[in-house]
């Protein structure tokens, strides 16, 4: 009635932005991302019919009510699964400081899909457990496999044909990420609002959606044939196109700080002068900056030097969720 | 033979983004705007049988061959209109410093329209001005009048319809706008060549041109009723999606700077202090503030203050083009 798992977290190239179904975390769009393994997870979940609640820590303290009632109606859903009926102690921690502007929810919710699950006797498989992830918050989907990975949206109602697939290994192509964080602050407005709101209220909304299968396409193609240029002009066509619904939404509302356009300034630079780099930013203020291996250390340099730039974290693509 | 024309500057709030025709100056979209009276250009043509060539005295220097070119180019269509065919010297003034990243080009097509035809012997009347002066510089048909100006986009292939109208005198709504000047760059792209980027490019160009005659009827309404929160809600919404259109555009382009986020920041923790202001962004990384003028003097110092600002102009509405 234990388990643990280790899940990485996920930098999206194309991006998922807005549900069609918000209970069953069903996307309008269909994703790409590239699993980090500088940022992950790890999850214990012991089952214990002694415990008269479910106790959720998280880096080493009690959780907060909100994130604890999160988790809870998560395990809700594997001891449906599993026709399990007691409570549980989870403990998860983070290898990246709290705080630090990284969104934890794609790994801790893919690490704790495996564990919860495996700790309740049942035996998912990479789609199952995709499936399962999704339902904790749509990004851990794509965090159950390694490398780079498509959400494939899907279209039935029950949510069954929607989840993510393999698309090529992280040998396949060691490709960098840097992830410039820049403002520490709590969004004022949540990932799940933002997508609602935008979804609600932006004119520019189907056009989004109509951009994404034929970017999503280049994008795959980019990593099947490591072409780093076409990889990062798709993704910063993508990203920029998101942050523009958020831009074009009744009130409009903008995630971005001064750092963030430090950064895209920079890498506008580095380009000019002859160094492949190309930034992409999620619903938040940082950017995660696509460059070479062999370019990484001489940028990492560069954006520390940016006055706005509080950290930059080095990752390659890392591995998918594994039971410890 | 000679005459001599002022005529103010004007922010756009509804913005015109995107030509149907770039010849003839036609834009896709209605626009609205108040004329400025801080920010003005005073000019003088005379035509002269001595002279081989058409000479402009910009700020009190000769001007560059690419704005000799285009006054040239201008003064072509007086002398057409005109039955004129003799050169000019042209002697035009800004009341605002160059290279303060504050765009010249409606108040100098403005003025230059009136001295100019005025100079060749034309009667114009406010209308017929308009148009002339569009095609200099499609904006400076709205600097023809004062106050608050829609420039009607028309639907006829030769222009004859898209011309402004004045909608508000200055008298009626002392408004204040704040210009914040961030960025003293030269843009990399001009607007005449964003907007065809976007018109060409953007998905999202469509629905944008889709917003226009509602945002443009609640705006004209809000300076009916002198109600400045409804302005300056339709005013921010309508920057931000022309701004959104070029992030959507491939490849994607963004004005900003980290000053206009500084700036845009800064407003929206005004606002939550309770004082009312709004922003608009033309295309470039300026940001104009609107106010009640009771409040000016506070939020021209809390501008100041923010690192990124060179400089505030404060103007109210201004006055129509005026011969000398």
């Amino acid at each position: 009635l234990q388990a643990s798992a280790k899940a990485h977290s996920n930098m999206a190239l194309i991006k998922y932005w807005g549900k069609r179904d918000e209970t069953l975390m069903l996307p309008h769009n269909s994703s790409f991302s590239v699993t980090l393994d500088a940022l992950y997870t790890t999850t214990t979940v012991a089952f214990d019919a002694a415990l008269d609640h479910d106790i959720l820590i998280l880096n080493g303290r009690e959780a907060e009510e909100k994130a604890k009632l999160k988790v809870s109606r998560f395990l809700d859903i594997v001891r449906e699964m599993a026709g399990v009926n007691i409570h549980a102690k989870v403990t998860s921690q983070n290898s990246f400081p709290t705080g630090a502007g990284l969104a934890s929810s794609a790994s801790g919710f893919a690490a704790l899909a495996c564990a919860a699950s495996k700790a309740a006797g049942l035996d998912l498989d990479g789609k199952a457990l995709s499936m399962l992830a999704r339902r904790g918050s749509g990004s851990a989907c794509r965090s159950i496999y390694g490398g780079f990975v498509e959400w494939q949206k899907g279209v039935k109602l029950d949510g069954s044909d929607s989840y993510a697939i393999p698309v090529a290994s992280p040998e396949h192509w060691p490709l960098s990420l840097l992830i410039a964080t820049v403002s520490d602050k709590q969004k004022k407005i949540s990932s799940r609002e933002g997508m609602a709101k935008t979804v609600a209220t932006s004119p520019f909304y189907n056009s989004w959606l109509n951009t994404i299968e034929e970017d999503l396409a280049q994008a795959k193609a980019a990593v099947q044939n490591r072409d780093l240029d076409t990889l990062g002009k798709v993704a910063e066509r993508n990203a920029l196109r998101m942050h523009a619904t958020m831009l074009s939404a009744d009130p409009p509302f903008l995630y971005w700080q001064k750092g963030t356009i430090a950064v895209i300034r920079e890498v506008e630079s580095l380009r000019e002068s002859g160094i492949p780099a190309y930034f992409t930013i999620d619903a938040g203020a940082n950017v995660a900056v696509l460059c070479e291996p062999s370019h990484a250390a001489q940028i990492k340099e560069k954006l520390l030097r940016l006055r706005e730039v509080q950290n930059v974290i080095v990752s390659g693509p890392g591995p998918g969720v594994t039971l410890l």
